[in-house]
């Protein structure tokens, strides 16, 4: 993936009164065309469901996980093929990408005009957002909640990521999402330059792996917690988050409303646990600072 | 604007081997949805062209920033009103807005349905993006181009930023932007959870002001630079762009196209010229490190 995700271009590096020219690592972003395939065999149809920017790579796992977390898709046996496009004028890149369902399989379109704020019959309200992610999911209320991770184990997880995000230490523009097992080990991480594209990459390699629902596992966000990674998460079962930067208002009522342990700021042997604490089993001495 | 940007929550602090209950203060992140009224006045017509995840506050700005660096509406005399409308089921809480314009007034709608990058010709290769944009901006050609600023003044403008940037001092979780004058001082600044917002509130701002084309200023971004905000920084004419974070490829790519002066990494003295180094004057002492 480091290849194509990263450019080289030329820079004038300042340093306080001297300078010099040299050459620079860049994280690359450029548009991706996301097109659904469907229909009877004698009747296919090709929709565009959203154009996104993103750093090239694993462009089909940023597809499925695309569909997948928005609902149009809802399980990954319903995808027949992912194929790349060319565009002559974009110089060769492979900046459209085709998911192809299955005959019979009826995508959920009503979700893909717009974001799932917007598909709720009160798209502007915090809790019809937050509403319409609980019709759609098929993960929101687990069989099993038995979860738990200690915070001697959560501290160690950014510097375990941070080894692994290559294309962020060369160019410092990447975010990334990774899976921890509930024993600290670095299952799988995504990098992109658009927060959503990381975890959409990361939640659609591991559709493809057949791990879903994601429930025996801690999501790592290199960045802060928005809603709509907190939405994501809830799609694919997720049931502890843990963000280095901190969390939006909504991403704290999302994650409270279905049950999800959410720790924001997590850095330098602190973070903070705004719901479901249960899940994060602290040392037994207590004081307050 | 700080006090409907907040909202206290209950949380465990844990630090190390010790914990405390207590609360904590968090960025707000409500939906907008921005509606447009126009046409004649026996036929008014109202569209909703974008929900956005927003901090609430400078909504109008942001309706009307957003307007402009899309492309949908060309100048801010063709804004007769903005108002806000309460949903009952929110909670009481301001998440529309009605932006209405004159009579007569036809907004560019085409440029709604989607960002710019998928309104072009080709919507999905970078070229096409940037031409795009071509079209559309009245200030990509400036009369005069004899903006400069020196290292200096650069190094200063982050923490000129930090100590009007209020509630991110208190949250850590909003973006910010900033326009400062080619001589360093602090014009404008505004906040949002996210990036293109601050960005567009800023441009709404302005708009209101009457400043616009942006060629005397210095914009400062707290975060990262993406090819949506130099983008909406070139639909303002701004002319010298400074990130705190890193720049993507295509944000560069746009800022050469445009001859628009783009730095980043811009910290602890330090900052990389990546695109029209000719408008950030540098100490004569030169020397390779």
């Amino acid at each position: 993936m480091a290849e194509q995700s990263i450019k080289r271009v030329p820079v004038v590096k300042v340093k306080d009164i001297e300078n010099a020219e040299t050459t620079d690592a860049l994280a690359i972003e450029e548009p991706l065309e996301i097109r659904l395939e469907y229909g009877p065999a004698n009747d296919r149809q090709v929709k565009n469901v959203s154009v996104t920017m993103r750093t090239p790579g694993h462009d089909a796992e940023l597809a499925t996980g695309f569909l997948f977390t928005e609902g149009i898709v809802k399980n990954s046996e319903d995808i027949l093929a992912t194929d790349h496009f060319f565009i002559a004028c974009a110089e060769n890149k492979e900046n459209v990408i085709q998911v192809s369902l299955k005959e019979g399989v009826i995508p959920h379109l009503q979700n893909s005009d717009r974001n799932f704020y917007t598909t709720s019959s009160c798209g502007v309200c915090g809790k019809g957002s937050i509403n319409a992610i609980r019709t759609v999911s098929a993960f929101v209320k687990p069989a099993v909640d038995n979860q738990t991770i200690t915070s001697e184990l959560l501290y160690q997880l950014p510097d375990k990521l941070r080894q692994h995000q290559q294309v962020f230490a060369d160019t410092g523009g990447l975010h990334a999402s990774a899976l921890f097992s509930l024993g600290g080990e670095l299952l799988l991480s995504r990098e992109d330059v658009g927060r959503h594209n990381a975890l959409d990459k990361l939640i659609g390699a591991a559709l493809s792996k057949n791990w879903l629902p994601l429930n025996q596992c801690v999501l790592l966000l290199s960045g802060r917690a928005s809603f709509e990674l907190v939405q994501k998460a809830a799609m694919a079962g997720i049931r502890i988050i843990a963000s280095v930067g901190a969390p939006s208002s909504l991403a704290v009522e999302l994650a409270e409303e279905f049950g999800i342990t959410l720790a924001g700021f997590l850095r330098d042997k602190r973070f903070n646990i705004y719901t479901a604490a249960h899940r994060i089993i602290l040392p037994v001495y207590e004081s307050s600072y």
